[in-house]
């Protein structure tokens, strides 16, 4: 068999680190946070988005990192739904955001692949009940478990402020289902893009 | 819902990472090396195999992380089938190692995972053509697409020098596969251990 010629990466899926800073300035203003569960983090009035991990801003009260990587558990029929919905980060309108760090327990791990997908999506429709969201609920999934990072991933979501009762219905369900049952930490941070 | 209450790292699967370093020393001696595909590494005559990142060897060629993470293609049943033949690391009688680090396109992971999958085990078997070289031929996936390193994963496998020409064996099958369609750089490297 030959070789794939295909290392153009028009529209590959890099895998790219991104760090967010807890700070005391930044782009995003941090108007409420709430421990959903697990540790809390430290105390901060702003976070900052760095694609350079090399930049560390001065009084950093916390700082977490993660690859913006390949689906996981996104099948073809799903990807090509989610993709008839293009929802691209960093529309003007959407001055709202929300930074949701999420650790899963080491039970969650321990599963086989086509058992984490079945709680995911057969049990929890967390694609399929995220669907009607899109495009007014922009998101970016970061991982961040094999960065030895303290959680498991980093969840981003932008959208304008009228979108935001819709986005809460949206978490409200997806913190109901089996797939939550294995979520050990999870912070919900709610930001408002600063003038 | 209840929480699950399931910290116990008791037989978890830790996210850690491993540094092989190309070094003048180490525990492994280098005896061959074969650039299957892509660019080459530098020269180097030993891998040394750290647990610990801070740690920099003196004069290294090359260092490669990765992270032993949870499994991505393995369902349930197939899970039985491998711990139903474990396969240590670091049993004394297998004095043979190979370390290959490979790279995937972009096309392989621009797929959805019902894709990947399907090619993996469905078109390539994967894991049932590699369930009956075990427990001869030891092995462990790291993975490092998301640490931003120059491989996708790094595979290390163990095993007695009597079995070398059965892991060859596995190999010829493997890079066979439409799965090996989409490795675009690979490089095998055969060790001993130093006595």
């Amino acid at each position: 068999m030959t070789k794939r010629q295909d290392d153009a990466p028009a529209d590959a899926v890099p895998s790219q680190l991104t760090t967010f800073h807890g700070a005391e300035s930044g782009v995003w203003k941090i108007t409420r946070v709430k421990t959903v569960s697990g540790a809390p983090l430290p105390a901060a009035s702003h976070v900052l988005v760095s694609a350079d991990a090399t930049t560390q801003p001065h009084r950093v009260a916390w700082s977490l990192r993660g690859a913006a990587s390949h689906v996981r558990y996104v099948e073809r029929h799903e990807k090509e739904a989610l993709d008839a919905r293009p929802s691209p980060l960093g529309r003007p309108e959407a001055s709202r955001a929300a930074l949701i760090p999420i650790s899963k327990s080491p039970a969650w791990w321990r599963l086989a692949q086509d058992e984490r997908r079945k709680i995911f999506e057969s049990s929890s429709g967390h694609i399929s009940q995220s669907l009607p969201y899109l495009p007014d609920v922009a998101r970016q999934l970061y991982h961040c478990r094999d960065l030895g990072e303290p959680f498991d991933f980093l969840t981003w979501f932008e959208f304008a402020p009228e979108h935001e009762a819709r986005f809460d219905e949206l978490l409200a369900r997806l913190r109901r289902t089996e797939e939550w049952t294995f979520v050990k930490r999870e912070i919900d941070i709610r930001l408002t893009r600063a003038r």
